[in-house]
């Protein structure tokens, strides 16, 4: 028998005392043993709750001081609170699971260093129900990763998905996603490419060793991807996705966030909706692909689950990072401003003689060259000239865009997105 | 250190030999020891071969009694003498890794219960470099499995490909598969179905601890799908892939290996070329899908590494087949001629009155309904008639379909491809 006692009851620690009770016949035939939710603590002691047989408490020591319980789910959410939680069950000598990310994308090498050779495990806190951490641990450990390509952010997902298909607009889509409950009321999070990023130093830790956190790494969301950007898009058959890449380049490791054109015929490409997908190419084994719900309640309570079946079957667990000693060859993080990748820009301009000109000269003197270009009357006395570059560092690029953004007959607003090919 | 004894040394053991070398600092640092292939046994033992460091022998029992050997990897081909090799490995105490899937779609259950604490694992089996073995059995742990729907067999989905984009007939992309290596002299072990039922019916054990062999399953292969076919199925935005399917009804459970049309807007769908797919629809987290290499000496040796990590990684590593102890309601087999599905049907008719009524009198006696109906003509005096059919079983089809072959005016040749939902 197992005893576990989870920390934080809110949809996904609902999901997971519901789905012990309902799937208790398969989940204890796969685990050969009990597997009993004994304590559960609540934010609320007082909220009506339908956990039969659950001791109900507020006090998060009731769980970790109990010798009967073995595994520990911290699913409260939150960095610093929930860091100290899991330090006192590791040090208590409890297993611990978690679907927590941000606190994952901080303090995971602390974490492995606490647990050393009890079990830590967070399936959930990647992809949800995917279980793109056990594939990438231990399904793929044949092979150095040459890159991740990844859909990690169901919401948007679905908003990039509605304004390319539906030709919805930013600002609608984002209130449809907030109705529908996909976007929180403060959806900077998902918009702006965090959660994506936490998601990514997760796997870029078991992928390559490398320690960073989110503040090393470039981060860029969907806000700013216009309609005219799509049309664009769809005119050379691509699609725009906001993937969470990290690519190993030599000895270095590139890891960033940010929308991409893509084209349709990548099977990254294809994921639609709210769903999530993770591409995995590794030296040997070529490209393999991890599709499925990246969020819900239930879907994040399976890999929760199936952790907790791992742990009681087993004695000792694969390391909590994937590495039992490091590589001898440590990979370095590529610094956000060497990192290279093809570009299309659209620049809205006045029309005039000179301006391709002037905009291309600057480019020229950055080293940047212009593979196709398109020019699209706007209205009367504008133009956009949207353009596909090859393959430059981002410090330049960057340089090269405030230099035009100068010119006076370029709108200050430049649409800059990368190619992913 | 962990040594290991490969029995077979063809494209998949020398890759496992190669890379084990190759990627010797990664793997190391994952399984946090050495890895040490100390014997391969070789048919013929006269062939040039470039593994240093390793004895190689034709002899089986170098390996078996070998008392420092710890892992035995069988990658020997055929059913009765791997059985026999594999059996004295584990009553020797050994460790077994296997790539056999004929082997295991007839012994499996016998090897678990020889097995009992040792470690047996054949992620190799299934799909090759995708690590499906491991999410079904240690990923999907909370669910109960709805379905399993596989392309398992990357020759005939090249085939097909190949016949629904490029309109090339059976014949002539067989000859193609053949002159690239995808296809075997003999074929027919791939286009026939068998290949992908071998598969089937592991996963099959996994989902479900239902215990079936080649014999009790629907087989079907892609030998009869015509050009005709596939112009319909373009028509009507479908695509033909060979399935290999595990469906829960109730209680029941069927398996079956068939051509399907499917639409393009599913996932599955959209897997092409010589590349796996297998789409896993649990209760709780959904649809999930792993897609990758299914063949090949790099991938599918990717995967017996990954089963080497994990043996050197663990003491005791997950139940054989997923369950621990059996399920308390066991789940059966549905039986051949009762598997229901919706069919697609072309006959080939002459141009005169009556035939409609005459062939949807027939169906209608068996209480099968049409759904659509299209009608093509062939030449001068012949037409084609095509029909979807709503949702029948097998026998009744099959009964249906002898009675109108009967009819002077339909030829013998009908197509008969299931529709999949």
């Amino acid at each position: 028998m197992i005893n576990i006692g989870i920390i934080g009851a809110g949809t996904v620690g609902s999901s997971v005392i519901k789905i012990l009770k309902q799937n208790k016949d398969i989940i204890q035939a796969r685990a050969g043993k009990s597997l009993i939710i004994k304590t559960a603590v609540v934010k609320n002691i007082n909220k009506k709750r339908d956990f039969e047989d659950v001791i109900i408490t507020d006090d998060v020591d009731k769980v970790l001081n109990d010798k009967d319980i073995d595994i520990v789910v911290e699913l409260m959410g939150g960095v610093d609170d929930a860091f100290e939680v899991v330090k006192k069950a590791l040090k208590n000598g409890k297993a611990v699971i978690t679907a927590n990310k941000a606190m994952l994308a901080y303090h995971r090498y602390e974490l492995q260093d606490i647990a050393g050779k009890l079990a830590f495990e967070y399936e959930a806190a990647v992809a949800g129900g995917i279980p793109i951490i056990t594939a990438l641990r231990d399904g793929l450990t044949a092979n150095h990763i040459l890159s991740i390509k990844g859909i990690m952010n169901g919401t948007t997902n679905y908003m990039l998905d509605a304004m390319i298909n539906d030709g919805i607009n930013y600002k609608d889509i984002l209130k449809k996603a907030q109705d529908l409950g996909y976007a929180e009321a403060d959806p900077s999070f998902d918009v702006g490419g965090t959660d994506a990023a936490h998601k990514l130093l997760i796997l870029a830790s078991i992928a390559y060793g490398i320690d960073a956190k989110p503040e090393d790494i470039l981060i860029e969301g969907i806000e700013n991807i216009a309609l005219e950007d799509i049309k664009f898009a769809k005119e050379f058959d691509y699609t725009i996705k906001l993937l969470a890449i990290a690519n190993k380049v030599e000895n270095k490791v590139e890891l960033r966030v940010h929308p991409v054109l893509i084209s349709n015929k990548k099977m990254i490409a294809k994921i639609d909706g709210v769903m999530n997908g993770i591409s995995v190419v590794g030296d040997k084994v070529g490209e393999t692909l991890y599709y499925g719900a990246g969020a819900g309640g239930d879907a994040t309570a399976s890999a929760v689950i199936a952790n907790i079946v791992d742990i009681a079957r087993q004695g000792k667990a694969s390391p909590m990072l994937g590495f039992d000693k490091p590589l001898e060859q440590n990979l370095k993080l590529v610094k956000k401003g060497d990192i290279r990748t093809k570009y299309y820009i659209r620049f809205c301009v006045a029309n005039q003689t000179g301006v391709l000109n002037s905009i291309s000269e600057i480019l020229s003197k950055k080293g940047i060259s212009i593979e196709t270009m398109l020019q699209n009357q706007k209205d009367k006395n504008r133009a956009n000239l949207s353009l596909s570059i090859y393959e430059c560092c981002e410090k330049d690029i960057n340089e090269a865009l405030d230099k035009i953004r100068e010119l006076e007959f370029v709108d200050e607003n430049i649409s800059k997105i990368r190619i992913e090919v």
